[in-house]
Formats: C-alpha cells, sequence, structure tokens
C-alpha cells in the first residue's frame, strides 16, 4: 500500500476544504496513492490514530466539501516540540504514520505549520526515514512571503469590502455627526484592513481612515484627523486593524483593557474598535460612535467567498499531489501571479524554510503619507484576487455545507 | 399640480430603498402624481424644505436603489409633539407639503412611525385639510401586529440564518469543550434570533440554544443546560437576543454593565453575548468562549438579502401608491399569506391605530418547553420568507449600490 495523510492546523478560513479536495480530486484523477486519509484535527488526531481515508469520496461529495467553509477535517493548536530537545513525539508520529503506510504528509496551515514541515522534513532527512512531508499553505492574513497571496485571503478580502460598503450606507443614514469604527483581523499585518479600501461608491472610497499593524497609531494625530473630516461631512467612516500599536509598541487592544474609561469613568473592554470608539467619545468630536467588530465572520463567510480564491485554493491542493510524486520533501506549493489583466495565476514549488516564521509585511509605499490610508496601488492588488461570485448551492434559501462524518 | 412625499424613519433595513422605489415605479406607470418627493432624512428633512424630485428616475435607476441597503432617502429619529400639546411643528409641516402641492404623504416606518402617521391623519381630520398620510411597514424586528410579517424581516432572518451555519461550522473546528455564543438584534422581540432555528445540517438545528426575551432567562438553569450539552458534545451553540431579561424584568445588556467580572476581577463592559460569554467563563463549565455581535450588518446585508422580501417590499410601496389614489386617510399597507406551499402573499390596507404602539411578540407556543428553544413551527414560519437569492449587480467582485445624490 502506498498512502498519504491531509492535516489541517490553527485557525480555519473559508477555503480550507477546498485545498484538501483539490488533493483528493487529484489523486482520484491519477491514482497514485491507494488511500488518501484525513487525520481529524491535525496532528493531534494522528498522534491518537484519528485517520479516516477520503478515497471513497465521490466527485460530488468532494464539490459539496469544496464548497464547505472553516477546516471539515478538524483543526488544532498543537504544536510539536523541538526533537533536538526531545524526540518521543516525532517517534511515536512516524511510528503511527508507518502503520497506516504514509509516504507523504499534507500539511495546511501558516508559517508555523510550515515550520512544523521544515522540522519534520529536516528530522526525516537525519533519521533516514522514507516519509515526504509537503505544506499547503492557508492563512486570511496574507502574511506568507514569497508568494503572491495566500489561499484564504481573497474570500476574506471580498467579505470585508462587502461588509464595509454596506455598513457604510448604514452609517450615513442620519444627518448627524456620527463614527463608525469597523475591526478586522490581523494581529501583525493590515492587509485585511487594506482591503476595505476595495469598497467604493463611484469610484470613490468609503473608508476615510485605515488603520494598519504597520504603522504606528497616534492618538492625538487621529482625533485631529477625525475632527477635520467632520469639518465637511456628517460620518465618517474608519477601518482598523485587530493589532494596531502606539509608539510604545503596546497593542492598543492591551491598553484597551487597562485605561480605556467612558465618561462617566466605567471601565471599557473589548476589541480596539470599542477602544477607538471612547477615545472619540472622551474627545468630545462625536457624541455618536458605533464599533463592529467583524470577527470570525471573515475567516468563515463561503456564502461571500471569492471563487477565485476557492479556484485557486483547490489548484493549490492539486498541485501538492501532483508535486509530492516526484517532489522533495520540505517543499510547499505557492501561487505567483503572471498577470493582472486578465488576472492569470500559477501554481510554483518553494522550500519551506522560506516561509517558516516569516512574516509579509503590507508595503509602506502603499500606504499614504500620513500612515492613515492606503494607495490605490493595495486596490489594485486585491481586485482581482475578491473575483467571483462563490458557486454554493442553495437548499432552502440557505447554502448548503456538509460535514465531513455525513459523507463517510 | 398634484405631488406626493415620501420619508423614513428609524433604522435602515435591507429593502426600505425597494419600498420607496415601489412607489415611484408605479407612479411612473399610472401616471397619478405629477411629482414624487423624497424627503431627505424623514420628517426632520420636511420641516427643512429639503425634498427632492424622485419622478426623474429611469427604470434602470429605480432598479439600482431598489438594489442598494440601508435608507436611500435619509433617515432621522425626529419625533413629532403631540399636537394637542403644541401644534406649531404641525403647522410647519403643513405649510411646507402645500408649498409643494403635496396630496399624499407616504410614511415608511415602524410602530412609531404608524403612530405619527396616525396622529398626523387625526389632527387632518380636525383641521379639515386636505392632505393624506399612507403608511409603508419597516423593520427588522417583525414585532407589527396584524399582519404575517413585516418588509425586512425576511433579509435580516437570512443573513442571521447563513451567520450561524457558517459561524457553527467555524466554532466546532477544534477537540476541545467551548461555547460559542451570537448575538442578534431584538429589544422587544426574539424574532431575529429565533430565526436562528432555520440554520440546519442534514436537517438537524445547529444551534443548541435560543433565548429570545419574552421568556425570563435564568442564568442557574443557563449554567446547568450547557453543562449538560457538553457532556454529550465538544461545542456548544448559543444564539441569544439583545433584549433578554431576568426574572426581576432587568435586561442583561444592562446587568453587564453593573456587575460582570471576569475570574481576575475585570469589569467586562459590552453586550449580552459578552455577558453570557461571561457567566460561562465564571461558572466554570468551558475554559473557552466566544461572543460574536451581529450589529449592523443584519440590517444592512444587502448582498444575502431575501428576494422575496425585496419583492414584497417593493410590491408594499406599489400596492401604497394605488391605495392612496381611491383610499382612507391614516391606512397603512400590510402583508398577508394566502397559502405556505406554494408560498403565496397579497398585500390588504389597514388602520395605522391596529399597529401603531402596539408589539407583536413571538408565540409562546412555539417556543419549547424548558424555554431554551424554538419549536419548528418558528422555522415553518420563517422559512419561505428567506427564499431567493438577491438580485444584486456585481461590478468588480462588489455589490454595485448608488447614492441617491448621484442620480439626481
Amino acid at each position: 500500500m502506498r498512502n498519504c495523510v491531509i492535516a489541517q492546523s490553527g485557525g480555519p478560513t473559508s477555503v480550507i476544504n477546498a485545498s484538501a479536495m483539490g488533493v483528493v480530486s487529484k489523486n482520484k484523477e491519477l491514482k497514485y496513492y491507494d488511500k488518501v486519509y484525513a487525520g481529524i484535527n491535525g496532528v493531534e488526531g494522528i498522534l491518537n490514530k484519528n485517520l479516516v481515508d477520503l478515497s471513497v469520496l465521490s466527485y460530488e461529495e468532494i464539490e459539496n466539501m469544496k464548497y464547505t467553509p472553516a477546516a471539515g477535517l478538524g483543526s488544532c493548536r498543537y504544536k510539536l516540540k523541538d526533537a533536538t530537545e526531545n524526540d518521543q513525539e516525532y517517534q511515536k508520529l512516524f511510528q503511527i504514520l508507518k502503520e497506516f503506510e504514509i509516504e507523504t504528509f499534507f500539511y495546511i496551515g501558516g508559517n508555523d505549520s510550515m515550520d512544523t514541515v521544515h522540522k519534520l522534513s529536516n528530522y526525516v532527512k537525519e533519521k533516514g526515514e522514507d516519509i515526504k512531508f509537503i505544506g499547503i499553505p492557508k492563512t486570511i492574513d496574507n502574511d506568507l512571503p514569497v508568494m503572491d497571496h495566500t489561499p484564504g485571503f481573497g474570500s476574506a478580502a471580498k467579505y470585508i469590502a462587502t461588509t464595509v460598503l454596506e455598513n457604510y450606507f448604514d452609517a450615513t443614514v442620519y444627518a448627524k455627526k456620527s463614527a463608525f469604527i469597523l475591526e478586522a483581523m490581523g494581529r501583525d499585518t493590515g492587509w485585511l484592513a487594506a482591503s476595505a479600501a476595495l469598497a467604493r461608491v463611484n469610484n470613490k472610497q468609503v473608508a476615510d481612515f485605515i488603520y494598519l499593524p504597520e504603522i504606528i497609531f497616534d492618538e492625538e494625530q487621529f482625533i485631529k484627523d477625525v475632527s477635520k473630516k467632520l469639518a465637511t461631512q456628517n460620518n465618517v467612516f474608519i477601518v482598523v486593524s485587530e493589532g494596531i500599536k502606539n509608539e510604545d509598541g503596546k497593542f492598543l487592544s492591551e491598553l484597551s483593557a487597562e485605561t480605556s474609561k467612558d465618561i462617566f469613568g466605567h471601565v471599557q473592554l473589548g476589541g480596539v474598535g470599542n477602544y477607538i470608539k471612547q477615545i472619540l467619545l472622551n474627545s468630545g468630536v462625536v457624541s455618536k460612535a458605533r464599533a463592529v467588530e467583524l470577527s470570525t465572520s471573515q475567516r468563515c463567510a463561503m456564502h461571500c467567498a471569492s471563487q477565485t480564491d476557492i479556484d485557486e485554493s483547490f489548484k493549490v491542493g492539486e498541485a501538492a499531489l501532483e508535486y509530492s510524486i516526484d517532489g522533495e520533501n520540505g517543499y510547499m506549493i505557492g501561487i505567483k501571479r503572471v498577470s493582472d489583466s486578465p488576472y492569470v495565476s500559477e501554481t510554483f514549488s518553494l522550500h519551506t524554510s522560506k516561509v517558516a516564521n516569516s512574516i509579509k509585511y503590507f508595503p509602506r509605499e502603499w500606504v499614504n503619507k500620513e500612515g492613515n490610508n492606503v494607495t490605490i496601488d493595495a486596490v489594485n492588488y486585491a481586485l482581482p484576487l475578491i473575483s467571483g461570485t462563490s458557486k454554493i448551492k442553495i437548499e432552502n434559501g440557505l447554502p448548503k455545507y456538509v460535514k465531513l462524518e455525513d459523507l463517510l
């Protein structure tokens, strides 16, 4: 028998299952592996011998899983210990992989997971084991270096831009000075918040200000900027990354817990959005403000996913399967942009060491001089990635999603 | 000249513009009024003579406005004073309406606005003025009596059910005991939260518990219920109305500000969702919990609106225009359900006094015995109202919405 296993790690996205199904589908076509297993709940599940056979899925079931959001194979936050310190866990893992006659291990995840692939492939080399580790990228954060963008980003960007657009219409119905603050994910990088710039009416961007973790947030300047904007318009629309920091390098979300008080002296907890809101209310520039946190919907709203992202994520899975046949251990698949107009992309392989523990920041040259918005370059970059309405099946007025356990 | 004016009041929905455009479109066909004005920002705008002519809109522009969310004509929270106390404002209003040769005033809104229509029509009767006031219902809350449902509810219900479904997939990826809490709007009634019951996988409802304002929330029982559920599954999914109250009749959102503390003694503010989350964490039944507040998106997410709701809202506007020609002062249009399968509805007229200051509560017989979920009757009621994917235009991967000022 010659088998392979797929496992997922970290936070879900709308399109992880598309990548997993790309692997399953390509093997159905090429018939290289006898069985394609899923490790349920990532490495943790494999260590518990919780493997299920995905080769039994029909093309129709593959299609249904491809259009189901979040991690259909389950996920984990489990990090393998360093093999140089203690390789007991590694030995256990290899023992189980051998037992299931695994030739290739596909790991779907972000920087951390690619680091795991890197470590495992090194360990294999040292020990002379015959198991290949291949990485498949996944993160809405879009923070993996070398590749043009990550599977998952386009769908999150599309959801954020759509939500910004709709909330802009909602936020501007009253003839009263007010501020609307929308908080996007992005602890280290501003790719997600920046995608709010895609939201436009009559080609005019609706977000007045966009704040990214890459730029120091200056409270006083912020109040001045908002105040100036409110001199010429009733409503100010602000988008903010959860990870913005002040000049001391401190997360505003942490300050939020410590110092934010409303005008009655009540402590105000919550995310950065609420903190920003309180700054504005306390400063007196507005008496009405609302903060909305997009939270988990931005990583699972398949009904609003980008079909381009879904297709690319599927192709990345297919490419990983193909690469695994003759490719080298410790490599992963990335996406390269071939042309902008018409938009064309292709997959390529790269060593996981180039991605492991490395972060691709939002480019400074795509941020305006004042540091409170992004330039048209950011829009042009993201535009092709959000194109295409997701081809989900609808049943009784709602998306038809499936649970893996119901298919097996 | 024989003109009419449309004004909107209160919180936006995805389909208010559909109703307004129904009025404009029907008049284009019947040519009864010379001009169809919009009062910008409701009564407040009319009092400032801020009226614009909507008759100039082409059918294509009407279609674009119909598929734009929120209150395209602007809105206000302005409440007219009681005429018996002081009718100066009424006199000013009538003077302006006469100046613009208004025969009919269409007011789009909820209970409060229908009360305004009622009062104005009474005033007219007393003073022998010749202006007709006609109500057009609008509220995502679905709390207007007499009619089967309100324009706006179906779209909000569809968005909530879709979001519940997708977040359920997101919330269940880890093999770790956890709770996910989703907070829906609904200060007085539980219609919105109850629509979460529509979210199903393999015909099994994904929300384990749904809490409505109509049922007293018992903290101890809640902890017991969740604890019991966690004995047989890893993740518990909870949906809660913002308006739930305890046995003293106190809103939990108010208690939240007063007493909620985390295990370190920090005060935790925020909505009911966060309060519930803190209850669970403090009780120790879970160590991991997340609360998500749907906030304004549930009333403006046109990309996920119900086409049935859009069509009905448009028809309500058309019916209001037609009714105004020979109909009586102080009436409004409602929606009646003619049959469930196939779903057929029609419009009818009713006096605004039947709706003004009255609330349609979620029926007790559609709540389970334990008071912590809804029955299949709630699902059957709401199912036809969420059907049909909204036929929005897409441009550059995002919905194409328009601003009224760009059309005039």
